[in-house]
Formats: structure tokens, sequence, C-alpha cells
């Protein structure tokens, strides 16, 4: 008989899930869960519609309907399950009863604290960056409040987030920072935010805090939870319950660096992640690795990115390292377009394998990105981007590229 | 007393040489001899100051003549050295006679065949893809004649050449494949370029031939040439004379992938191997590694690039390789700006090591190509291309990087 493979949430790591384990067994039986009324819809966007980027919401469905019918996969739209035993081998779907499953898959993603609407960005996250681009692209004047002395200051120092805090600042916004939100005035709709340093009025309000692993499901049932807050997985997406995998921002990951479980990660890695859950739910065989992190967006007029540690965290965290930073050029200097882009590279001390990275510039930003996630998971060196060849055309590369000019910085710190 | 270093050429590894020198030991008598008068000019500008991107030939010059009198680098324009003897360490200067080195450091570049001017392009090399592009780019109608089945055959293959070339033909370009050259029809100006396939009438001809090393002044000195028709050097540049260092077009270099030394690169990696040679002459240590040898650039309307191996080139060369394709987005699919990026993985067969790479799309493909080159050179393999993590933010990455696509279906080709 076919198995039975359910997955609980239908965002990246759900749909990534079901149609890797569809795509494994052909015959088993999956079918999803979700609260929703659509599934692979792409909150990444949500920024971009309200910035006037993107025309409706709409856009941001990944497949119609019929698309998941077509494919095989059973998806039950607004439809909560409250629980599960892995004991059983059961969900529990309101309104349904108990439902057998072979492999169950966890998906539950994160919750989000919106409901409050006004002018006020509060906390300067990564949506926090893109909530602010998009409402100066607007022409709305817009507040960021941030309790971090400067923007996404757990991923950023001060060197890289100043052009596009200049940027912003230029368009109008007020930035806000070293200050903590103490609460909403109203009556009725929102009409001031409250601060460590007085009210700010607005009409709008966008809460841009971290994202919360959503484990209530899983904890009730059992399932192990660890230091990050996430579901705790094992390299194939294995939870602590027999034939119960996990995926997505409801699981914890280890860095690569630390080996210490982190949670909030990207659609893309969600995605993945659900692939690895599904394929191995349905009898195959995937790994997932600890995670390097690259992260970038548009931020202001900049693009900025980076992987892993910023400085200011490396030192937080008691990280040792050393560190380089260049200013380089994204095309021959005399061609039309070129523009500084500044590489701030961090290695451990001794081996000298990357171990951080952070850029600001105007394009290329996600694909250096990708790349230093992949040095630091693979342990390249600085010497190795020291000597690194480049791409050199007038109008698409510089003659040498901002990342082994970062490199050989570094190495000239060091007196090598 | 200080140490005399020697240079013979003023392009980039000339001047890259000289600068390591002096930066290596600061009290070294640097001088450079040229023939030109000027030094530090970028001929890979020149494609773009024809397309009028660029307004003028003065914008692609490094620096002023008083920027290296400051650095205390001593340069002879417009001065020809006519020999050296490694064994007495003396340069023949025209008009001046015997100097004397302590260090030479030869960078006499390449010869080109110019001097010949029409609305044919002859050869489709890489400068040859430029001047078509740049030539539509000012609605001349072009033609391009060359050998091969299709544009830079020995760099790409014809899937992913295909949108450049009909990029041209949608602005007019006449595109005449496995057509030679085989003279130039008189008198006088040309006005007519002649092929195999008959006479090509036109104002002007661009001849984009190979860069073959200028190695004259070098073997007439006894100094060892290589298959390839390059100066033969050792890793840190070193000819097979004492005292006497080599780098840019006029040497080759070994292939990271098949060792086979290598000749006519881009200028970055003469600038690079200028610094290696200047700081070992300089007493200094820095090695040159093999190269797999990024490039990139804009060809009709896309951006193209790769590293080491295509997949024709491979078969040709009998280098056993598994190949990976895939067609991947740029952007978030709903994100204004969008583009498909086809991305193509060549590896080693059993260890699946990556060799080669080719990408075409609109952006990116530069610093994908960087990533791609330090992946050959390293041993980066495809299985870790298939689980990589990749930025996903809707203006500037997909959910699912193509790269990591394009991994996926060679693993999935070969069945695991």
């Amino acid at each position: 008989m076919a198995q039975r493979i359910v997955v609980i949430g239908g965002g990246a790591a759900g749909i990534g899930a079901a149609g890797a384990a569809k795509g494994t067994d052909r015959s088993a039986d999956v079918r999803v869960y979700t609260e929703f009324e659509d599934v692979g819809y792409s909150p990444c966007g949500i920024p971009y519609v309200h910035g006037r980027e993107i025309p409706d919401f709409e856009r941001l469905f990944l497949a119609t309907r019929e698309t998941y019918d077509n494919a095989g996969i059973e998806i039950h739209y607004e439809t909560r399950v409250t629980g599960f035993s892995p004991g059983k081998k059961t969900v529990t779907v309101a309104g349904e009863g108990e439902v057998g499953y072979d492999k169950l898959i966890v998906a539950t993603g994160f919750e989000v604290l919106d409901g409050v609407k006004s002018a006020v960005v509060v906390e300067a996250s990564p949506l926090g960056l893109e909530m602010v681009t998009a409402l100066c692209h607007r022409g709305i004047e817009t507040h960021l409040v941030d309790p971090g002395a400067w923007a996404l200051s757990v991923a950023t120092d001060p060197d890289i987030i100043a052009p596009v805090q200049d940027s912003w600042q230029e368009k109008g916004a007020k930035l806000h920072f070293n200050t903590t939100l103490t609460g909403f005035a109203g009556p009725g709709t929102v009409h001031a935010v409250q601060t460590s340093d007085g009210d700010i009025p607005c009409d709008l309000a966008v809460v841009c805090t971290k994202k919360e692993a959503n484990t209530a499901v899983a904890a009730a049932a059992g399932i192990r939870t660890g230091s990050a807050g996430g579901v705790i997985v094992d390299e194939r997406m294995h939870t602590s319950a027999t034939d119960v995998w996990a995926a997505g921002d409801c699981t914890e990951i280890p860095h690569s660096v630390t080996q210490i479980p982190i949670q909030g990660l990207s659609g893309s890695h969600a995605y993945s992640q659900g692939k690895v859950a599904g394929t191995n739910a349905a009898g195959g065989e995937r790994r997932y690795q600890p995670v390097s992190v690259p992260w970038g967006m548009m931020a202001g007029d900049w693009m900025i990115g980076g992987v892993s540690f910023s400085e200011t965290l490396a030192t937080a965290l008691g990280i040792p390292h050393v560190v380089g930073v260049a200013e380089g050029i994204s095309r021959a200097r005399y061609y039309p377009g070129v523009e500084k882009v500044r590489v701030k590279l961090l290695a451990e001390p001794g081996t000298l394998r990357l171990i951080g990275a952070q850029m600001v510039g105007r394009e290329g930003i996600k694909e250096r990105a990708d790349f230093l996630a992949m040095a630091v998971r693979t342990g390249i060196t600085i010497n190795e981007f020291a000597t690194m060849e480049n791409v050199y055309s007038p109008p698409i590369g510089a003659l040498n590229e901002p990342i082994a000019l970062a490199a050989q910085n570094l190495l000239a710190g060091l007196g090598s």
C-alpha cells in the first residue's frame, strides 16, 4: 500500500518537502495541511508591493491550486492541525479528527506580530530595512526605531551600514537608534508610537521583529526543541520522534563556524530543508549541512550583504578574528556606472579560514555572498582570496576584484 | 647600494611589477622601458569608446606621468629595448646602449594585427564579440566572419551563445560562420573583406585574432619559451635565466585542471603576474598559481561568461566530463526585471570536481565566474554546489540559485 506522508505547513519548507516527497516516491499519498487559504505564497515580496515595485499581491503566489492537483499533492486549505501523536502516528485535524501518517513533516514556520499599522518601522531587522527602503521609495515620511546603535546591528558593522543610513536620510527618513519601543498610543487606531525617546506621531506602524519559531504543535507532541527555540533536527531533518521530520523556520540548525544552533533563516533555506525532509520521509537519502547564512538585500540606494559574522558580532561572541577591508570598484574605473564596492572579510587567526564577510555596493552583492558562504563551508582561506583570479571586462568587472583587495589588505595588516 | 630592477613593458604586467617591486624594496632603483608614449593604458576599454559608452580614449589611462614620478618609478617612454644579456646582466636600449640590471622583468605583452579598418569583424574572439556588440550598438551594419561554427567556439557551447547571436541578428548583424578570411580587397583603403564564402563590401574592418606572445627579445636572449609560444616561468614568475622574471601576455602559465601551459589571458592576470614578478625580483616572496581562467563580457544584449572548459572544448581535448544544465532566474519570479540565467557545469566523472562552467544572463555573471574559478582551483564538487546556500531577496536573487539548479540536474542525470 502507498505510504502516506503528511506535511504540516504550506510555506517554502512545506511545499519544498511535499514536492520532494512526491518526486522521491511517485506512489506516495502526499498531503499538506495549511491554516491559510493559499500555499506557496512569498511573504518575502510584501515590502516591494508596499514600495510599488510589484503592482499587486497576486504576483506573490508560486502556483495555482490546479498545479498542486496536477502534481498529485493533496492540499487541505484553511485546515488547522491542532496536534499530533508520534506514538499513534496520527495528526489531529480540526473538524476532521485523527488522520494517520506513515511519515510526518513539520513545517509550521514562524509567527509575526503584525496587526498594528502606522508610519514608524519598529526594529532594523532585514524586513525593517526593506520596509524603510520601500516607504522612502514612496515618498512617505518614515521613522525607524531600533534599540541598536545602527541598523541591522546583529549582522553589520557601522562602516558597512553608513552609506545605507545616509541614503535613507537623504530621502527624509528619521532614524531613532538606541531607542526602544514602549507602546502604541490610541485610542482606536494607532496615532503615535511610544518610545524611550518620546512619542512619534504616525498614521501607520510596521513591526519588524525577528521570526520566532512556531513550535506549539510539535512541543505539545513531545518533540524536542533546542537552545534557539526551534525543533531540534539531525542532518536528515529528522526530529527526536520516529518518522517525524521538520523543516524551515520552526527548526534550528547548527552554524558552520560555531556549531551553535540558530533559527530564523531565509525562505531559500526553508525550501532546501523541505526538500531534504521530503526526500528522506519518502525513503530517499539527502542530508542538510550546517549553515553559513549568506544574506543580502536592497537598502536605501545600496545593495548590502554578507555571510556569517560581522566584526561587531564576532567580538560580542568572543570569536577570535582578524579583519581586512577594501574599497574596490564594480567596473573598469573609466566605464559609465562604475561604483564603489566595500568589502570586509573576517578570518580565523592562524588558519586564515574565512569566518565572516560584509559588503556594500550597487550590484553583484548576492553572487559574492553566495560565493563567500561556500568559502566558509569549505574552508577557503584569505591566502586563496588574495591570489584569486577574476574576470576583467570594462562593463562588468574591474581589474581587481574587491574581495581580493580586502584579502590582500588583511594579509598586509598581519605583516605577511 | 640600491638594487636596480628593470622592467621591459608598460602594460598591466609591467606596471604591476614595477609597483610591487617598489612596494617590496623602497630603496630599489625601479625603471620601466616602453616603446609607447604612455603606460598603464587599458586596451580593454577600446571597444567601448567605439561603442560610445565611453566618451574618449583619454579615460583609459590609469594615472598621469606625475603619479609614477611621485611613486619613485622611472619610466622611459618611447624607448625600445632591442635585446638583453642574462650573462652580462644588461639590457640594450636603442639610442642609449647597454644598461645594467640586478633583476630583470620581461613584460613585453602581445602583438596585434591592426592597421586595417572596415565594417567586418574578423574572428569571434572575446575582442571580436565586444566589437560586434559595440558596432551594433552604434547602428552600424556589422558582419562577423569566423572559421568556427558559432561565436567564441573555443570557450562556449552552441546553447550558451545562441541568445547572444540572436540579439546581434535582431540588431541587423550578419554572421558568417564556417568562413575563413582569404584577404582584403583594395586598392588603397580596404573596400571589401575577401572570405571563403565570397567578398563582403565594407568601409571598416576590425581584425580580432588571438593574442600572440611577444617573445622576440626574450627568445633572442636565450630565454626558454614553451609549447604555447610564451616565455616559460616557474611559480615565482622566474624564467630559465638567473635574475630574469617575466609576466603577462609574453608568458605561458599551466592550466589548473590539465597542467597544460596556456597563453593570452586577461589584463587582470597580467597585473597579478606582474605583482608576483615584481615582489620576487625585489627580494620578496610571492607565488602564482595555475590558472582556471574566469572570463566574462557583454555580448549583444547578454552577459556571458564562464571558467575553464566548455563541453565542446573538453570533448575536443578528450577530457572526460559529465554535464549539468539549468535555466534559473535572476530575481524573485514576480520581481520586475527578472531574467533567465542559463548555467552549464562540467565535472570530472567520479570525483565530481568542477572543471568548467558557462553562463548566459543579464547580470551577476562576472561574480559567478570568479566564484567558479575559485571552485575549480580548490576542488569544490558538484555535491557542494547542489546543496549550496544562497541569498534570497526578491530584487536581487531568486529562491534557487541557478548554479545550484545546474548541479542538482547534473546529479539527477547520474541517477544519484
